[in-house]
């Protein structure tokens, strides 16, 4: 699997006329080596593909990567590297969207007779189709995530705080195997659901409103990304058209996932749908984002932008309306581009829920 | 006090011969105009403060910053800051260790008229002296981290696995009020304590031997770090010799630490003990770091480099002897280096301890 990820780099850096590549970003190390750590590079060229890292790590590195030599590089990571590139010689590739000016003035200086070409996404490019293990894995971290709501729900919430709803979810997480939550769990209720970044804080969630729960779990590196907003008690209407409306728009959107289609045409699906209903300028975001091992990366679902689906990528569909000072709601499924649709990992159920009060008034 | 670091972030851009600054790393963002999220950049001039940052967080960015003006930027940061900087003209100072090729080829491109200087650590020399809040809200994570293994240690910790050990005492984390633990908490058995980044993993810690624990706490964005070595049972000679070298050297680094010290200097003074002990290969790290807003900044104690300690710094004292396939010690505080020495921030207690069984066999 890695060693394929390899040979596809190689295609593609020979492709570009270039004779090896310098991956620098960590997550891209991983992709590309297996590597798992905070300190680690990746030389890769056609007849020497070599990850170097620290003693630290080295150990470990050694049983964790696939394809790659490990070589030991002390703190001065790039140094070691570029000692390796001078040998090499010729013209390589390295990450234009994450090489610093500082790095790049350090492998200038070190690397007179190499021809440094910065080069954007090569790693990412591939990283976007997912392959069969990779989906397997954010298959289990969906299916964790699910689990970890569907306890929530058999509680009651309302009263407690956001923070401690959102912990008790991350505990979940944990618990049933997984290595953490994929981001800050959120937790908002009322008005705080119309901030899409809220952070859970110590306010407790009120009745008779709608509370935002967007969660992820993470195994082996992979992330999930699900959201599902529950009413507290009857509902003031707009919240409860909002509520219609996006699911609608949500459900539409799922339908319209297929290889091909256009991002902002897959975005416009949903978009459009919210605008007719009045709630255009409350959806100010994009309809959704790629996610793997980044809880966010390429494909970017939105208004704008020229890129289309293909069978294997991995994207969040997850429209919102946000309705200022009163509340917000936001359905998210991830779901897997396959041949001829989308497949929707996850599989909590969408028709809206109401949640009962706190029972007695005990915990 | 936010205000006060923009003032001297200003002093120090007219000492370069700059006119502006553009501040692009979250971290630095986020300390010097208090704007906590995923996507901000500040433009710090002498009559222009400003924050930029989209939709999602223009509410709450205007109630958390100080001494900034926050404008609406979409998804473009980036260009929203370059329009302002075109505006302003003159000389820029950007971000040298944290600009990437992408973003730098940008800002070239959208100004022309303006002279983009690529400068280093100039947020981050301010970092580096905590000012009596920030040592507060360590103060806090610090003893939130410590009342979190005195719980731990009541209990039987032998025959359960290290991340099960390690979620126990992120949970401890939070129950108390932190925002989660500073970094993927180390919880080290027998053999896996040589690898100073051990993963936590599913194997149970034995008995008759060492553990490591190494763990941090978040308080109001600020990190803890500390770590403790315990014993499970009569341990082989070289451990227990190991352990005394080790905190020999760690309370002679300790009594060390001052206003003034170099840095490798003081790294030395543990090296030297540890080196002449017979462990001098097994302590492959450097002696501590900075922390503060991030678990690792300036400055470095290690064998290279020049720097020296000033008061108002808060590193990490943390030797360690890392004995392969057998196991590792390291014991850590997190010192302020105050006018005429040094203060700990933490309390619990370096004898050696030996930790009981499991009892029974129950859980």
């Amino acid at each position: 699997m890695i060693v394929d990820r390899q040979e596809r780099l190689l295609a593609a850096v020979a492709d570009r006329g270039l004779d090896a590549m310098l991956v620098t970003d960590l997550v891209n190390v991983r992709y590309m080596t297996g590597y798992v750590g905070s300190n680690g590079a990746a030389v890769l060229a056609p007849d020497r593909r070599l990850l170097f890292t620290d003693s630290r790590y080295l150990v470990k590195a050694r049983a964790e990567t696939r394809g790659v030599e490990v070589r030991p590089a002390g703190r001065d990571l790039l140094g070691a590297a570029a000692a390796e590139l001078a040998d090499l010689g010729g013209r390589v590739g390295i990450e234009a969207d994450h090489v610093t000016l500082s790095h790049h003035a350090r492998l200038v200086e070190a690397l007179p007779d190499v021809e440094l070409v910065p080069v954007s996404g090569m790693v990412e490019d591939l990283r976007v189709r997912k392959e069969p293990e990779e989906v397997e894995l954010m298959r289990r971290a969906a299916a964790i995530a699910d689990d970890a709501l569907e306890a929530l729900v058999a509680e009651p919430i309302v009263g407690r705080s956001e923070a401690e709803v959102a912990w008790t979810l991350e505990s979940a997480l944990r618990a049933a195997g997984a290595e953490g939550a994929s981001f800050p769990i959120i937790v908002a209720g009322a008005a705080n659901g119309a901030v899409p970044h809220h952070a859970s804080g110590r306010e407790p969630v009120p009745p008779g409103t709608l509370v935002v729960v967007d969660l992820g779990a993470v195994v082996e590196g992979y992330a999930s990304d699900s959201s599902r907003t529950f009413a507290t008690g009857p509902l003031p209407e707009p919240l409860e058209r909002a509520y219609a409306v996006c699911l609608e728009a949500q459900a539409a959107a799922l339908a319209a996932v297929r290889p091909g289609i256009g991002t902002t045409e897959l975005d416009a699906v949903a978009r459009d749908m919210i605008t007719e209903a009045g709630f255009g300028d409350a959806f100010g975001h994009g309809l959704g984002h790629g996610v793997g091992l980044e809880i966010h990366e390429r494909p970017w679902l939105r208004r704008e932008g020229d890129g289309t689906l293909e069978a294997g990528m991995m994207v969040t569909i997850e429209p919102g309306i946000y309705l200022e000072g009163l509340g917000g709601v936001r359905i998210e499924d991830l779901v897997l581009v396959t041949e001829d649709g989308g497949a929707p990992l996850g599989r909590f159920p969408k028709t809206l829920m109401t949640l009962p009060a706190r029972r007695g008034g005990g915990g």
